[in-house]
């Protein structure tokens, strides 16, 4: 049996761990990314480098993307130069971006019409689970393209979950961002309260942290908030895109998300007070600041 | 070495399991209780029940107070037939309640008045945590009485977090509650949009649940949700209550918490509907409501 031959567009904080793994598992690997010198790494293991996604496509059973925002998935796929542009019938495109469900839909229909299929199969986990291939993924599309590529899923992920047909993906995963939000509020609200009652902020996490107000985010970047690590993580404008991404889906369909819409507000002015490349957990420098509690 | 003398007022459904919990370890309990009847089980245990909380705290070494509302709170402790009316100078009352920080330390200067100390120190777990002794009990007031009550408390709770002065043991409470609050509206928006976007709810939470997005209200009460459970655990009315007490609280140190105050407003509207004592959970109907989900 010949190795299922691999194309990869994307090599940043998460593509680049992420091919490597299928690279080191012994696929051969033809990639594209943007700014070349990011593929350094993977082209010295052994990946080839191509000019175009297009030129990656025509040479890869099955092609992945990994860019950052909607307009780099409808480019990298849909344009002149795009997969789809290069991918013969019957090879698998894995679209592995947090993008627009409505996008994964209409890149579907396009492939569906040249024999090619999709998949939308967004992740969470951060730049720690690309590395320790110990991602969730959340995968939209057909039932028999999800069985083929699953194997190649496992090498980067713990936990591989069909959601639904084309663009289930992305729901599953704005459904994850949803909850981010509201959570990142009530933990930074939290800590302002905190703060100003006059209590030990560390001790608060500590004791409410084991109860029914408990959370991955409280848990884990409350301490970073007390200690004034404002390091990304998972940076302010990636969850500014998917909140819009959110909040635009959510218009569509006629759905009213007030406190997705509130944080989606704090979080734009933690973009006006330039922390765009912060880590969520710097919206309780926002929320302090409006307080009084920083300058 | 005599056994603590407790006296005990509120066995509804937290304070029953508690006093007799104490109860059982051996000592003496004198004990009132509004309803009389709530008190039966444990004067069957050998409990003595007394006609105001005045009697009650003449004849307890340590008082303790478990009930629902500030007002109740204020009268049982500071009221003509209330603990301070009769209890000794050198005794101890513990308010468990969820109540004021401020009403805290008002009762705490009253009591230090007649020589009598006071510590607040209200508890999370629920009536679950209440009957297996596994509360998380945050206390406020002065170390040498949290000294000499963590023997009794560690009879009603698993964790005895010491937070400060007169006061920190609420203000703790009240930060639990507004995590609790913006968390909430974090699970009922992702699971109102997960539906609306024709995912399957109950997928939805294993697959975030697991990661940055997961928390004890998505992991413990989504599924509940889903299977659309909404009885208590914790109750709309008693969360309003305390989410009431946190925005006064605010208010009086000029902190905005807008989380909190679209928390408050949306439980607020709960309650309109007539949901007042379900479980916190029940949330979700309102806004599945407001948005076409349910009729």
């Amino acid at each position: 049996m010949t190795a299922t031959r691999i194309g990869w567009i994307g090599t940043g904080v998460m593509g680049g761990p992420m091919c490597g793994h299928l690279l080191a598992a012994g696929h051969p690997v033809t990639l594209f990314t943007r700014t070349r010198a990011k593929a350094g790494a993977l082209v010295a293991q052994g990946a080839v480098w191509q000019t175009s996604p297009r030129e990656v496509a025509a040479q890869s059973d099955v092609t992945f993307v990994m860019v950052g925002y909607p307009r780099e998935v409808e480019d990298v796929i849909l344009g002149p130069d795009g997969v789809l542009a290069g991918a013969r019938p019957g090879t698998i495109v894995v679209d592995m971006s947090t993008s627009e469900p409505t996008l994964a839909e209409r890149i579907h229909r396009r492939a569906a019409a040249r024999g090619v299929r999709t998949l939308d199969a967004p992740v969470s986990g951060g730049d720690v689970g690309a590395r320790e291939a110990t991602l969730a993924i959340m995968v939209g599309g057909d039932a028999g393209a999800v069985a083929e590529v699953t194997p190649l899923l496992q090498r980067l992920g713990k936990t591989i979950s069909h959601m639904g047909q084309a663009g289930a993906g992305q729901h599953a995963k704005l459904c994850n961002q949803i909850l981010i939000a509201s959570t990142m509020i009530g933990v930074v609200e939290c800590l302002v309260y905190a703060v100003r009652a006059g209590l030990e902020a560390g001790t608060v996490i500590e004791v409410v942290g084991r109860g029914a107000a408990a959370s991955w985010a409280l848990n884990h970047l409350g301490p970073r908030i007390v200690r004034g690590d404002f390091a990304p993580g998972f940076s302010i404008q990636l969850l500014v895109k998917d909140m819009g991404i959110a909040l635009a889906e959510a218009e569509r369909r006629r759905l009213t998300l007030p406190g997705l819409a509130l944080a989606n507000r704090f979080y734009q002015e933690a973009m006006a007070q330039g922390l765009a490349d912060q880590g969520t957990q710097a919206l309780y420098r926002v929320v302090a600041k409006m307080n009084g509690l920083l300058p």
